[in-house]
């Protein structure tokens, strides 16, 4: 049996990853913003450091009252427009529909289920540097895992076969625990999202000043001290980890610097007021990440008046 | 006995405290910089919110191996600058001059008696909004209160004068204990000098924004908090005066705000690196204000290359 794929949000990473398994053979329904006209007629278009490709015709959409009900949805919206969901889900929406948010941050779930009491609900961690370059066009840079986690889903077969439908498109992917897997996330893209929009530069540029890259250490720390208080068990070598894979990364601005430099809302509830206040529940004090969020709040309100 | 006076740096602080000592008959020799020439020629211009005046002619010099002995010597320079008092101060010294520092910061006075064993300092806090506004010309625009206080200047009797000459000059003064009067000091500076220039703003929208009202609050706390554990006895209630005096300020650009617009180095040595280190001897870490402290050294990175 195939599942049925819906994207809400097919932008860097909903067109990525939804591409990826269209490219494949499976079906995938694409729900389009801006993009929609270009992509009904000509396609959509993947640049990927793995190599590039088309895919001329698409199961695209313009509203989501247009979608067929989906086995599985992946939504990969800027988690700024969730309150969207509310409207934009229950068309696809069947008994057993899995709903798996591929965003970052902290919460995201919690908020979902309280509209959706019944729904099953996972959590996708992309691990990836990918942009969309034009209409239609998205462009792979660099990594590409895609780690998915039960929120409420108490179907382990699809989540299964969904993970073997993503490795049969060439993804790399793991099933995880969702809790630790998005302190995880957090612990890379706390710091670089927020220290690359206050200081307006590249994370390479932060890499090689040694007064950044100290204080993104801190700020890793502090965020695995927050995990851990919470009950995750997440060494504090994970921090080097991720310190060295960004000295090898493509200089790279994270998706907050792109929202920031196109002057557009920036996902700071989800990536730091949430984790913030679920450290400050464990009795944690994250010093250097509420600086961050507070100094975030001040730019975004500078020009979104 | 009058006491002959020494200004290096004649600038925004040392133009105003010198030029109303000048006013008020005392003997005041000048060493300029950029203005020399002009002030030579045109004399210095204050513009005060408590009045304008001109001091037609000065005792200017450019070259301090020019100037006489003085009994007492100001010294305005940015502190970055201070390395050059080594050659600078000499030929203002006789046996008992006092040599007072009317600078930001901590860990000044400390330094330059390292460089001067037996030299008589004292420490100056100038609470004013004052700025350089063209050449030989000062514009004084609120407050203008000085503080000081003995580090080494064991003469009462001299700091005595200096304070009544000041009150005779109009000049609101007081005879502070200085360790503590340098913290107090920091409070206000620390997160505003720091901040305006993360942030690219001035005082007032700090304060207008219900974040980084936040933010800077907690800042002023922490440098309480580090003032404390060193021995001072500051009480929160501080942040909050300070605060409101902020609140009732016109909206402003600290003077390493100034700095960072005209690509100057900043003083962050004094300024955020010393009390820092003031405070981890006493096993308090200042969290926020080193998160400041570093991203001001990755922004004056970017452009003093």
């Amino acid at each position: 049996m195939s599942l049925k794929y819906g994207v809400i949000g097919s932008g860097a990473i909903g067109g990525y990853y939804g591409g990826m398994l269209a490219r494949s053979g499976e079906e995938v329904h694409f729900l389009f913003h801006s993009d929609y006209d270009y992509v009904k007629k000509h396609g959509l278009k993947i640049d990927s450091v793995n190599g590039n490709f088309k895919l001329p015709s698409v199961l695209a959409y313009n509203k989501s009252s247009d979608m067929p009900k989906c086995d599985v949805v992946f939504v990969c919206l800027k988690s700024t427009n969730n309150k969207l969901l509310k409207e934009l889900l229950p068309p696809l929406l069947h008994q057993d529909t899995v709903v798996i948010l591929i965003q970052n941050g902290f919460g995201l779930e919690a908020d979902l289920q309280k509209d959706f009491p019944n729904l099953n609900i996972a959590g996708g961690l992309a691990f990836i540097c990918s942009n969309k370059t034009g209409d239609g066009h998205i462009t792979h840079l660099d990594y590409g895992k895609l780690n998915i986690g039960s929120y409420s889903c108490t179907d382990t077969n699809i989540l299964e076969k969904v993970h073997s439908d993503f490795r049969q498109a060439d993804i790399e992917t793991h099933i995880v625990e969702l809790y630790s897997a998005r302190w995880m996330k957090l612990v890379w893209n706390i710091p670089f999202n927020g220290m690359t929009v206050v200081l307006n530069t590249t994370t390479d540029k932060l890499m090689t000043n040694i007064n950044t890259d100290l204080l993104i250490n801190q700020m890793m720390l502090e965020v695995i001290q927050a995990a851990n208080r919470a009950g995750c068990s997440i060494s504090e070598s994970y921090a080097d980890e991720m310190m060295d894979m960004t000295r090898k990364m493509t200089p790279y601005s994270p998706s907050m610097k792109l929202d920031f430099d196109s002057h557009r809302q920036l996902e700071i509830d989800y990536i730091y007021s949430r984790p913030i206040e679920e450290a400050a529940k464990n009795g944690y004090d994250m010093k250097y990440v509420s600086m961050l969020e507070k100094q975030l709040r001040f730019i975004e309100a500078q020009y979104l008046k």
